[in-house]
């Protein structure tokens, strides 16, 4: 598949649509996933362009690995989560609906099950209650 | 936590316990999940000890998903899957059950479901012969 430079995370990225944004560094870029899988649902993207874990040049996804790691426990704590289940999905049959490739970070609790993947669009102000959290934790580590 | 040595991966990797391996180097190793959410899930280890995402130094993160990166399209392939879900679980909250750290590289369909993350035990010829495709399709990239 080739890379679609329209897809709704290259707009974000180029600032033409809004996120709930918690993390951002020269090389990659974090916000909130608008249809959580449960509070706190977190997406980490690269900057640079690549579809999914089959085309990401290896130092990309290392680097994007380095974010992941540095938000999953801000967002564990942000959230006061029990665990963080981490996820990612490539090409449709396996979920992927947004295909700049992402990683998410999803807060568990042993008492609250998933949501469904393409679940309810959240409210905005729960969103951004949730990511200003998440930013002060990363703000505290 | 802390990690103990004598979990089912540390005693895989010392030879204690059998597994259906389908890849090794240096630093990685990895196997066929026994307890698959499709046919070829595949777990990939680093040989270093750690839990989880939370303590695993960034550099045998790094070197652990070049392995999964490695392997992810030779499953695909070998199980004529059409999509790759990773998964990666921390804390028993979030279906953690071996504490240590391990990526999942799961073959997705369009039209087969995920069985259930702790499903049935897979009969060990069916697993041989999945790990045996997967061997050969690294051994073909």
């Amino acid at each position: 598949m080739t890379y679609d430079d329209n897809n709704v995370f290259a707009r974000i990225l180029r600032g033409e649509l809004p996120c709930h944004k918690v993390y951002e560094d020269d090389e990659t870029f974090a916000f909130l996933d608008i249809m959580p899988r449960a509070d706190g649902h977190t997406l980490v993207i690269p900057k640079a362009p690549s579809v999914s874990i089959f085309d990401t040049p290896p130092d990309t996804l290392c680097i994007l690995l380095r974010s992941v790691q540095k938000l999953a426990p801000a967002v564990r704590d942000a959230m006061a989560a029990e665990g963080i289940l981490i996820q990612q999905f490539n090409e449709a049959a396996a979920g992927q609906m947004v295909f700049h490739i992402h990683f998410h970070i999803v807060p568990r609790w042993s008492d609250v099950a998933l949501k469904p993947h393409t679940g309810e669009m959240e409210d905005s102000e729960v969103l951004e209650e949730n990511a200003g959290k998440i930013r002060d934790a990363i703000a505290g580590t």
